[in-house]
């Protein structure tokens, strides 16, 4: 066997590693020897393996054999290289050192600056760099940086030793300090440290060098990195890699400088050199922003050959890496040095830009362009934002329920925002929580902000179904209804005045905002055609109203996966005899007010079929409890009670007898439709009339009734039996055939679990995963606020399964559905129609399982279209899920 | 291949069947073979095997080669040995015609007597009868049985027909018409025949016998049998037997007669012969009660030889059955012929003792004694029972919540229960629903009766555990509070009247009823021992004061499977400090509160451990959400505000913000544990010290606990590492090791699925079947009595989740988490909690899955016992699961 090689070096002469050796040199070691190879001027250094700390670490914190020596060989070959030495008095050699593991990973070990200085090593120092207070000062902060980042010293020790410092000398900020109070620093520092670990601060270089990488190998097995890495299924194998480099300065003079630059415009995505630098400084002075820094462009006047160098690099880095880049530089004497470069963040909008033209310049193919976009991310180009440039005021903080901004007058009833939209006035609708009866006022708000519920609550659902901006939970504020104002920290909000709300971040922002409104260029469709090229889950969506029907037909929605019917009821003055219809003592009544219903009922499916001509359309049967349609308080029942002219008293009886402990467990669904049949009857009715009437006008439409909340094979065949009767009996009387399926919601436990009994009914499935995770969990929505957001804080739950699917259990038994749903009706068409059909990486489960669609509110199909897209690049790249 | 043969005779010389060939010729037809070899007297006859029926089914409804030859072959047989003859008119043989299914199956065809009656063979029976009138009664009667049953033409016509003429002749009574009008009934009825079915009613015999025998296969796939077929999971392909067999009278005067009797009483248990009989007369006459029977004992001194013979039959039959037999027999001429002999119907109090009796004559061994006791009846033996003798007036039906009877005067408060039971009165506590502040009152009441809830509600579990009697979601009375009285049809009953519960089958009866005390005879306690030595199960028992830790040890628990902590914050006084501890604004605050409870609880568990000395004590931390222990009406907010000292406003506030919408899925279990660590500190230091005081005294304590409500193995790792810290802490100050687990309920869904991740935590399982069934249907129990009721009755489910573990859902999922469960830990000790823990379907499934214990209220610990023996002896019988 030969030798392993544990120490990689990396010089002006070329590197011994390359990019693809990330798992053995870590992402950080790889990239720097990747840009040595591409003969990009690189400090030069050395990395030492993570097959090196895996020894370490199991070796009982021994370096592996050989390890030791090849560090030396290497160093010595930075020396040599660069014509300095470390820990040499007259022109010392300084590194950095820092970790770098495989994937990024909060909770390893900083970098340590400046490693070589020593009470001798500075003399060389204050020669080359000419001032002793910049020395000086550098000097304490390793120091520092060593005592706190290597041997673990509590930071604050230091800093309380400094501002002690500073009062004495009755200064304020530390470049204030002279060199003599410096120096004076660095001997406290070292007495801190020979106090608090016995020991002295190690002055030899190679000492410092030893105790450096021992830090990081063992910053690996650290709390806070194995917690991180059980949360996120980083295998403990991987270990880290050591960077050790050839610290170069920007803050040598006049003729040095430092600067980022991004290889296109990261906010846009235009193709131009976008960047900013600082003469005569560090990395830290352009992040701290004390000074100004210039634009990048600037340079070429300053430093001519040093930017033509420069731009020559962020070509050949852009055209290696395909990909936008994000660089770090920095000119030490005139000489370019590159510190860093990495895929560059970018807007939505860039992302989209980029993406397409580096396909049309040849760059890279379809498929990685496509790939190249964050469905996450493209939620944001489909709404209006805040213009980043306006000062903003914000008062309270809530969930991003529902992305876009929106600005306008607070209202605090569903009746006042009906009003003033009527009139013309924007408004936000301001609530505690929503309900169905406040739909009307919702829809006709900007945005909505309540102060309970969470990221599914009713406000939540309903606003990202309108695609109306939401910040929903928002606990920072106290609503008095009476008042008819909100009161957040000490500001108090009274009706009508502005407030603008951010749902894509939540915030709510006192007074009006300028808002900037979404462009779809035609790059946007480009890409989304590129997707549909790709995926093979269908798209579709959730809408009750013919105009969101149009919406998500505009977005490219292949169908409706779920029309509620529910909706409908509240509308205009229909709820009257919904309400008589719920009031009802016999049969006979309950279908004299059905027969009301009736007429409004098939109007709405006509419209809504008429929309989606040709394509499936899912209409759910009646699902809430029936006491969501009966008025709640004491005076809006008395009210009520009135107009329908019926007894208060038998009102409130009836309200309270229809009261539930757990209306989410209680008579709901199909439950209903069994106890009820003349209420699906008459929905049925609806349907196959509406669809009836439009097929004879030579309409093509595709009906497909779903049953809700079925947990028994009996319950779905018991209402089959009946719907197949009364469409029978329509079709009969119409004269018309028409072609429609009858299929059920898998939102229970139990029907997962019994999915090939209920697949011998039903035609199709539909995935609640909203009710799923609920009840699969235990766990209510609308009252998981008093302990979720506890439990994603604390790690107790990496993400809130109501936003992405919780594979392992909600997902298993969707797994289980259809496995067993397939088994039984091997082509059983399944979808999924909770809010995770619009969640990228739940979209990506749904592929993976082979769903045949997803369902997802208008505002989410391009989201959902590019997500099942990624799915299949994911898949065909061979790649596995991962949250990194 | 030998020819099949169809037909098996039976007569005077023996017959060609016998028991075991119930498959072949049903039961019915079985038996009467067995007891016709055993040499008893039994009409002759001859079945039709179960094959033919299926031939004739799958064959286009043709009888299969052969089976008519046959049929008449037996015919002559029969005639030959009675020396009558089928359709003769002078000497007349009558058949009757019966199914006979391999289980006896409602919807099957009934039976067809006095076949072979035309206007021919009316005159030899005129003759044998020497009753003109009779006869023709029973030619009607023939006319229409045959019309009913065989040609299917709705019975209501004929009686129609009969209530004209009675109408016309002016008389009442169907006897009052004489022979005339008879005989002018069977043409009138016959011209219903020809008008409905255009065809002569059949006069020839043979053509009836046919017609008869075919309706019988047919019936075989009517849709009701079908449907039952389907419900109980009988295979469509066992066919169904007929059974032709002579017609013997006990009406042919007064050396004739018929009778039904039990081999011992069937009321005690008693060794002696039990029964009735009545001379002319048919077995309809009995049954009817329009003549009063006479003791079987009589018929020693009316015909002495044949109650000889009757005696050594039954001693005979009970010999060769070795059980009780139910029989029945007609005397024609003071000739004996026996018509049906099958195990006898029993109290729970008469099987006990046949079965240890037969088992003390060695007629049966123990196992076959202990599977002689259905456990489901054992329950009726622990309670007390209302007089069947007494005189009662129902005015009201609910569920049978909890089981016994118990009387005494209404009171509608908890508080009055325990004022009145006090001072030594008798309280039956009536509410709309209980809550968990009702237990004290419950505790002092005989019995409890609600309006509202199901059979899992609070008062039905909380009754069961105490043993006390429940009649619970009596939907039939309304409650008046103010008034203090509820009202039940017409009838009101007010504060201070006595009413009587019987809560084993759910009445309310007026007034006050004697009852009857339980015994536990010392032969209950023999079978208990037999069965106790067959069962691998464990029994445990629901427990969560001393007294009731007492009643299961006493009832033979074997440890308690869930120690409930939550009551015991109600108690006394202790229930201020709880609230104190809620609305604490602060950590430290709410330990102060917890301070309080903490001795108290401590004193519990050492009460318990005492008790329970030696055995496992499952404890489980605090489940329910917080705002179960704050009041609810503004008065009650009010009052407690005055005492406790704090604003009203603060109060209700508080109590708002802990209000949920679906607190079944809320802030509760572990979920409170992990937002509120302190409070399972608390509590967990109180179980700790408890155990480490007992075992410094030399007591043997084996603490067990249980972390509610987890679903994700992160919840579980939380709260262990908390508890265990404590737990640690408080040996090391106490200077004791006490041995205990930590494990965990598996009661949602999630926890089921996910089992392989949570028993990497866990050191036991405990199912919480009641939530499980909750969360897995998306059924809260305490909604459910809106539709459960209306999905029993219409057999949209066949049972009650909530009462019988539903093996395809829920079981579905227990099983996978034994399953799962045992892949991480082998010998991972798992048991059940919920109230399916007592119920002895569901205790043979965990039996059957491999469940360590189940765990039950105290009085249904010896049903358990039983059960868990049965499910052993029915796996040892190789038997699988069966309804019927």
């Amino acid at each position: 066997m030969s030798k392993k090689k544990h120490v990689y070096f990396f010089g002006p002469n070329g590197a011994e590693g390359k990019t693809e050796m990330k798992a053995l040199l870590g992402g950080k070691g790889a990239n720097i020897a990747e840009m040595t190879n591409l003969g990009i001027p690189v400090p030069p250094g050395f990395t030492i393996t993570t097959e090196a700390c895996n020894e370490y670490t199991n070796g009982g914190k021994r370096y592996p054999d050989g390890m030791w020596e090849e560090v030396r060989a290497a160093l010595s070959k930075v020396e040599e290289v660069l014509g300095e030495k470390f820990g040499d008095g007259d022109n010392p050699l300084l590194f950095s050192v820092r970790s770098g593991a495989r994937a990024s990973m909060p909770g390893m070990m900083d970098t340590v600056l400046n490693l070589g200085m020593n009470d001798s090593t500075i003399r060389g120092l204050i020669k080359k760099f000419k001032s002793e207070r910049f020395v000086y000062d550098s000097y304490r902060r390793f120091v520092m940086m060593f005592g706190d980042v290597v041997l673990q010293i509590d930071r604050e020790i230091f800093e309380k030793i400094l501002e002690a410092k500073k009062e004495k000398l009755g200064v304020k900020l530390d470049t204030e300090l002279d060199a003599e109070a410096l120096k004076e620093l660095v001997v406290e520092f070292k007495k801190v440290v020979k106090e608090k670990k016995e020991m002295n601060f190690p002055d030899d270089p190679m000492e410092q060098l030893k105790m450096s990488i021992n830090a990081v190998f063992e910053s690996w097995n650290n709390q806070r990195a194995i917690t991180y890495r059980r949360l996120y299924g980083i295998p403990g194998h991987w270990g880290t890699a050591v960077n050790v480099q050839a610290m170069v300065f920007g803050n040598m003079g006049d003729t040095s400088g430092t600067g980022v630059a991004f290889t296109r415009d990261p906010a846009t995505g235009e193709k131009k050199f976008f960047g900013e630098f600082l003469m005569n400084a560090q990395g830290e002075d352009v992040v701290a922003g004390i000074r100004t820094p210039e634009k990048i462009e600037e340079l070429k006047n300053e430093m001519p050959e040093v930017y033509k160098e420069l731009v020559e690099i962020y070509q050949k880095l852009e055209h290696h890496y395909k990909d936008m880049q994000d660089i770090e530089f920095t000119i030490q004497d005139r000489k370019l040095y590159m510190l860093q470069t990495r895929v560059g963040k970018r807007t939505a909008a860039a992302a989209v830009r980029i993406a397409v033209e580096m396909v049309e310049e040849g760059l890279i193919d379809k498929k990685t362009a496509v790939l190249r976009v964050d469905p996450g991310q493209v939620d944001h180009l489909l709404h209006p934002m805040i213009d980043p440039k306006a000062d903003v005021r914000v008062i309270a903080k809530g969930l991003a329920a529902s992305p876009g901004a929106a600005a306008g007058e607070v209202v605090f009833t569903a009746e006042e925002a009906e009003r003033r939209a009527a009139k013309k006035e924007k408004v936000i609708l301001v609530r505690l929580l929503t309900s169905p009866e406040d739909v009307g006022g919702m829809n006709a708000a900007q945005g909505i902000l309540t102060a309970t519920g969470g990221m599914t609550s009713h406000a939540a659902v309903v606003a990202r179904g309108m695609g109306k901006c939401c910040v929903a939970g928002c606990g920072d504020i106290k609503i008095d209804e009476e008042k008819k104002e909100f009161v957040a920290g000490n500001i108090t909000v009274k009706e009508g005045d502005f407030i603008t709300l951010d749902g894509s971040i939540g915030r709510v922002i006192l007074g009006e905002v300028p808002l900037i409104k979404p462009e779809f260029s035609g790059k946007f469709g480009k890409l989304m055609e590129w997707a549909d090229e790709i995926r093979t889950l269908k798209v579709r969506t959730n809408a009750d109203t013919p105009h969101d029907s149009q919406v998500a037909r505009d977005f490219g929605a292949e169908g409706i996966g779920l029309c509620r019917t529910e909706h409908m009821f509240f509308e205009g003055d229909r709820i009257d005899a919904v309400r008589e219809m719920i009031l009802s003592d016999s049969v006979d009544e309950r279908k004299k007010a059905l027969e009301k219903i009736l007429p409004m009922q098939k109007g709405d499916f006509k419209d809504i079929f008429s929309v989606m001509k040709g394509l499936p359309v899912t209409i759910r049967l009646l699902d809430p409890p029936l006491h969501e349609f009966l008025p709640h308080s004491d005076k809006e029942i008395k009210e009520m009670a009135k107009n329908m002219g019926v007894s208060g008293a038998k009102l409130k009886e009836k309200a309270m007898g229809l009261k539930e402990f757990n209306p989410m467990l209680g008579h709901r669904g199909c439950r209903l439709g069994i106890t009820y049949p003349e209420i699906y009857e008459m929905q049925t009715r609806a349907i196959i009339e509406a669809a009836c009437e439009l097929t004879k006008d030579g309409k093509e439409v595709i009906p497909e009734i779903m049953i809700p909340l079925v947990g028994h094979i009996n319950e779905l065949s018991y209402t089959k039996e009946r719907v197949e009767k009364v469409a029978g009996d329509v079709m009969k009387k119409m004269g018309v055939e028409v072609k429609y399926l009858i299929g059920t919601m898998i939102e229970l436990p139990r029907a997962a679990i019994t999915a090939d009994e209920i697949a011998r009914e039903a035609e199709f499935f539909s995935f609640g995963t909203n009710d799923l995770t609920q009840t699969t969990f235990g766990l209510s929505r609308d009252d998981a606020g008093s302990f979720l957001p506890f439990y994603t804080e604390n790690k107790v739950l990496l993400e809130d399964p109501f936003v992405t699917i919780d594979r392992e259990g909600v997902g298993e038994l969707i797994k289980i559905g259809v496995e067993k749903g397939r088994k039984t009706k091997p082509d059983l068409k399944i979808g999924i129609c909770g809010e995770h059909g619009g969640e990228p990486n739940s979209i990506e489960f749904c592929h993976k399982i082979g769903l045949n669609y997803v369902s997802c509110s208008p505002y989410r199909v391009p989201i959902a279209r590019l997500a099942a897209a990624h799915a299949v690049l994911k898949e065909e790249k061979k790649e596995g899920y991962s949250t990194a």
